[in-house]
């Protein structure tokens, strides 16, 4: 290309992000370069800054800046309900539907002995720790309906269950406002096993 | 939110990215936090040397980090043929062609009274001195086929033609591979009016 080196190694960078091709890339470079440079300035700074500091909690292991994450140290949530997740997104997920109180434990990704992620690259040690410590009542596992996060949730119940502690997992069925005629058998299948009296 | 704030505010940050809502701002931060952090902190870093370095090219007014860019400057062009576009991404269109050896000058816009962008907003002034140098034999205007690049490239067809130059326009008509049936009636109209001998 014959454009200039500092704009061809942009449009490089930003295909480090997900969903950026080159055309986009592209589109983004002269946006900010022509409309957005206050944007883009802070854009780097912010950044630089939250690749800089954000580091993991050390209670539940979710991103934060904090040694200890806003949502462990809130005296209102109810430290005894720990929602384990495997990613902080699925926190932002659980979150959003403002129907829980409880804390959560990121385990980061989910049990995947091909990729070599064992139990203790999931942060089993902690969690064991936190069970140990007698002050949590229920364990809810919301790991995804995927196999690798089936296989997590029995892992991890089974680790749970020697603590005599409750154990639960999340509700699979017909999401709300989905039609049957357009849902994959598996699930449908599931929805019917796990049927509930009204 | 009761996420870390640095992370809320890199999401936002992500969001003066053109076609970047929130839910792909949120993907982003949690790849580059989760496994992309080297990508991260070097976007961060060319992103600000980017928009600290990169201005306008003195003669065609493109963007470049050098006071000339490396079009105006190569000796291998032709620079006799000015090509004249709206913005740096339709230079990169032409130059990806690969069938011109010309040199460049670009608007940075289209005149659009209404949102009172004039021909002093264009760069007219810096296109008249080039023409007043005697070098360019021939200007292409080769804005978009819209209403206000019509209207633009008339008004510098107007301008270059007291110069004894000679102006064209790039050809308009089928694009190649398309299918009549699927064309528009003006691109149709247009192409049938401008018929050329086989």
């Amino acid at each position: 290309m014959s454009f200039s080196p500092l704009i061809n190694s942009l449009i490089t960078a930003l295909r480090c992000l997900p969903g950026v091709g080159p055309k986009s890339a592209q589109r983004m470079v002269f946006h900010l370069l022509e409309r957005d440079k206050d944007g883009g300035r802070e854009l780097a700074r912010i950044l630089e800054e939250t690749i800089c500091k954000v580091g993991r909690c050390q209670q539940c292991r979710t991103l934060c800046e904090e040694p200890v994450c806003r949502l462990c140290t809130n005296p209102v949530r109810d430290h005894s309900t720990l929602c384990v997740v495997e990613t902080p997104a699925d926190v932002m997920a659980v979150e959003h539907t403002g129907g829980y109180r409880g804390i959560y434990f990121v385990l980061m990704g989910h049990l995947s002995p091909l990729d070599g992620i064992g139990p203790e690259d999931l942060g089993i040690d902690l969690f064991r720790a936190r069970l140990a410590t007698g002050e949590i009542k229920e364990v809810i596992l919301a790991t995804n309906p995927t196999v690798e996060g089936e296989a997590t949730a029995h892992y991890l119940a089974e680790a749970t269950k020697t603590q005599n502690i409750r154990v639960t997992r999340i509700a699979h069925g017909v999401p709300f406002g989905g039609e049957l005629e357009y849902i994959d058998g598996g699930t449908l299948a599931r929805a019917l096993s796990a049927r509930a009296p009204v």
